[in-house]
């Protein structure tokens, strides 16, 4: 059997902080054997909601800290301040190896900047990526970069394209995931400076599946399986999802609610539209790791419910077994020589 | 009454040309006796597909062009090298003064430098954007740009923050219409080096309603009238509605058909659910103008139908009679001083 896999868990990050980020730790122990989690924050609280469940005790153990990271509060300075708060002391558990994996809801900034800062890059990674799963029309793909380094240079997209291919082979089990770049327009000539100078260098990468440009409009689809991009823009892409998703899913129950008629059938198929929805929901899809670090730093959503928290520890346990920041390492070596 | 507004129109341009091309556009001067359409294109076919039709001849003209600017040509060359194309004859009459305004579904690139090269831009203008109209919960909103300028300076994004608030607030008649641009973040200080270039500048104009950042996850929802962006966001904006949208819409229908249960469901809210989403589909809303040329130019979707055509033909109307070049002319120049 494998090893345990030990995840430290910011306790105090997030919207629903720590009630939410308890119970998923409990619900994740309850789940599989193969992962110990060490839940960081004030030691009482955190007790006091776990005295709400029963659990295998030796799964689970508290790690107290005092302070606590604000979503406002200028990143680089958080961390550096705030020695004792939920966030940094759980990226030290991760530091020091007695974690593998962080898990937190809390600031995107802090968790960006501490992934780097105090868990740090691995040798050769020029910046990591955030690269969150997102739900296709038949299955998901990874978009990366999604919010970790705006004005990205040419090096950096190609280094995303391998760290990006490595996770959604031996994470998401796709052999030869298609890679993109996302561009404007389907031509190789179209795009802005960036994308122009990547493309050539992407077309010429050996390791990886380049299939060339992708539009946005053909994400939603399924169109690759790594999309890569800078980060500005795949932030608006993510954020798109959201926002057309959650307008589109009023409109449709605006709909519904329109007539008598409609009304009635809104209660028959409501509980088939449910279901197939779920598929397409970006928070069933557990957190967003940052890739290219000596240990793993996931990101979740600040507003994690359990089931969440609960898939991002699960999440940490394949990436562990599946030793991807050896393979990380491997290839990202592979181009400098 | 107003004067007769003068609309050259593109027969030979789009998915669907000539017959959904010349069937929009005497619809067009069927709803308003203030436009005259000259149908530019090959004449035999043209006149072929009008004979279907009764409507007031006084309205439409036929102007003969024998050559087609295929969508996939490269478009310098093509404007270039197609003189006697139905694109750039169809430019050449609004560059002439013949007529006011031009419509097309075909090429974007080749109206895009067609109509900079040829009907050319309004003094002071130092780039013209692509600006379509995209559906929110609330109404719509202008996307500029959109497409018509990668790599853009802030000084351009600025003005494209006065023209589109010229055009909401004449065209679709928005008093003060909010400016926001688009960021990865609602706070002053985020985003990539021409966001933070562009933020200072946008507060201090003194003729604009700028309300700060706005999220991509807000722009359905109707966070701001106007949407400041560079045209690679822009366009990455408009193709995630397109593809979100159709994403979803696949899954909502998926999602009805599992069950007998549903599929009953389905038949009773289809009526009303089609006009819902009606609301919430872009090419309700007409072709995007590329504004602060000599003229307008406005570029409909490639699949455009008849609908679509006419609405563009109408919204020619609004533009020239409210004068919004004169407009436009009056903020750019104000802001040299």
């Amino acid at each position: 059997m494998a090893e345990i896999v030990k995840v430290a868990v910011d306790a105090m990050g997030g919207d629903n902080a720590p009630s939410e980020i308890v119970k998923g730790a409990v619900e994740a122990v309850r789940e599989s054997s193969h992962v110990k989690v060490f839940l960081v924050g004030g030691e009482a609280v955190v007790n006091a909601e776990l005295a709400k469940y029963t659990y295998n005790k030796e799964q689970v153990e508290v790690v107290n800290a005092t302070e606590i990271i604000e979503t406002a509060e200028p990143p680089v300075m958080a961390i550096r301040k705030k020695k004792d708060s939920s966030l940094v002391k759980a990226l030290m558990l991760v530091k020091e190896g007695t974690c593998d994996a962080y898990v937190s809801a809390g600031s995107t900034g802090a968790t960006l900047v501490g992934g780097q800062v105090i868990v740090g890059r691995i040798k050769g990674v020029e910046r990591p990526p955030l690269a969150p799963l997102i739900p296709t029309v038949t299955g998901c793909s990874l978009l990366i970069d999604c919010g970790a380094n705006v004005d990205a240079r040419p090096s950096h997209l190609v280094q995303f394209a391998k760290m990006g291919s490595v996770y959604m082979e031996h994470v998401m089990g796709i052999k030869n995931p298609r890679v993109a770049i996302v561009n404007i327009g389907a031509e190789e000539d179209k795009g802005n400076a960036l994308v122009k100078e990547t493309f050539p260098l992407l077309k010429n990468c050996p390791d990886i599946n380049f299939v060339g440009n992708i539009e946005a409009r053909d994400i939603p689809s399924g169109g690759a399986d790594v999309i890569v991009c800078e980060a500005f823009v795949g932030n608006v892409i993510l954020k798109m999802y959201e926002g057309v998703g959650a307008a589109l899913i009023k409109k449709v129950k605006e709909g519904m609610m329109t007539s008598l008629r409609s009304k009635i059938g809104a209660l028959l198929v409501k509980p088939a539209l449910k279901s197939t929805l779920k598929a397409f929901d970006l928070e069933e899809y557990g957190g967003a790791p940052l890739l290219g670090l000596n240990g793993l730093v996931v990101k979740t959503h600040g507003s994690s419910k359990a089931v969440e928290i609960k898939n991002s520890i699960l999440q940490c346990i394949t990436f562990t077994e599946q030793n991807i920041n050896k393979k990380i390492k491997e290839k990202i070596t592979m181009e400098e020589n």
